[in-house]
């Protein structure tokens, strides 16, 4: 089993896809809000690239079954329910009804990896799960690290080096790792005990607190709080 | 002074290289190669992306005074003078010509770096002097890893840690540095004593290791052995 890992899904050329099973991460915020969300009981998540889009949809669905969610600039978009904060995606607001998110960098990894054979949405949050079901697909394995407008970003990749470790560690380290694979998990590995004061310095994480999102960030990066694994299907994010 | 890091060339758009001091590593081997030939006398390097532009060049040149040097599929090419191993590139094979040099990564890296204000050659033999002449240019810096096939590389990625390292010496530490930036260092701080060890499970390193290239590797990864900076001057790198 091979583990390719993208920084960001501007890396995805040609047929790197083909046969794979693909996991997005986003961990601040995106992919960790959408496993919250269908975690609360949300029917699906359709993720779409512009704002125009996301009005679309949701009238097109019935305006009323549907809960718009995402950000620009880190912030809530006029006219929305929710921004990109787990938090908000509660039970008592997201039950029974379909998320419609975009955000800037999480939304086009998930659509960047439609060739792939099967997507999973990954996190910090549901690390394990995600691993033991890429131990049972059985096929090569492409991360898709969101970024953070479309470059390398250690938060992704620190999550990303979690589920490769998980993966090893379910495969009795048979996997396969391409340089940016290694390098993903030498970085968690030497972090995981002191995560927060690795990143501190790094740029999404540092804008996320300067913004006061702290308490997203503490969600975000506690481990396998969740075994929900989303995956795409006709362009619905589902579990 | 910041610094950005690109793992490939690829990831260069829009303009990113504005106005910067651009440092193009391929450390394994062409980057090596070029400062070793400017070392030992060649009067410039001309990269050029195709087999066919070499021959051309040196026809036009004359190619009496032309050393064809350079790689496929890490192997000399077919009616070239030399390959890519930096161990062939002594006084008596270079001095006074003029190297042509295609590549499969370094090449490509060195003119995707074409709009950087400055354009310098790096690797891990003159990490040191390289670092010195970036605090002298006082500019943002780019760090332009050749990457493998596209793809991010551990070997070049360690080199431009070792680089990005002698910066934060030479600025007190008061250079910003991107998350790519601060995963270079991180990388090569905690391996620069085992840096063999560390890279042995990685692609391009064992690859080269494979074809019975360690004397090269070992070459390429003694840190600080010349002060030679090359820089690029209308399309031909000098020093």
């Amino acid at each position: 089993m091979n583990i390719n890992v993208f920084s960001t899904a501007l890396d995805i050329v040609g047929d790197r896809l083909d046969g794979k099973t693909a996991i997005v991460i986003d961990v601040l915020r995106a992919t960790s809000t959408i496993i919250q969300a269908l975690d609360n009981g949300c029917k699906g998540v359709i993720p779409v690239k512009r704002i125009q889009d996301a009005f679309e949809r949701a009238e097109r669905l019935g305006r009323e079954c549907c809960i718009l969610g995402g950000e620009r600039g880190c912030n809530k978009i006029d006219g929305f329910d929710l921004s990109n904060s787990p938090l908000e995606y509660t039970h008592d607001s997201v039950a029974g009804k379909i998320v419609i998110i975009t955000t800037t960098n999480g939304t086009n990894a998930v659509i960047g990896a439609r060739d792939a054979e099967i997507t999973l949405i990954g996190a910090m949050i549901n690390s394990e799960a995600v691993a033991r079901r890429c131990v049972r697909e059985n096929r090569d394995i492409a991360i898709i690290c969101a970024g953070t407008h479309g470059r390398f970003s250690l938060d992704d990749i620190s999550a990303a080096g979690a589920i490769i470790d998980d993966i090893l560690k379910y495969t009795n380290g048979r996997a396969i790792l391409d340089d940016l694979a290694i390098n993903c998990s030498y970085i968690y590995r030497h972090n995981k005990n002191n995560i927060h004061q690795f990143l501190k310095t790094t740029q999404h994480y540092k804008r996320l607190s300067s913004l006061g999102y702290s308490h997203d960030i503490d969600f975000c990066f506690r481990k396998d709080t969740t075994d929900t694994v989303p995956f795409v299907k006709n362009g619905m994010i589902i579990s």
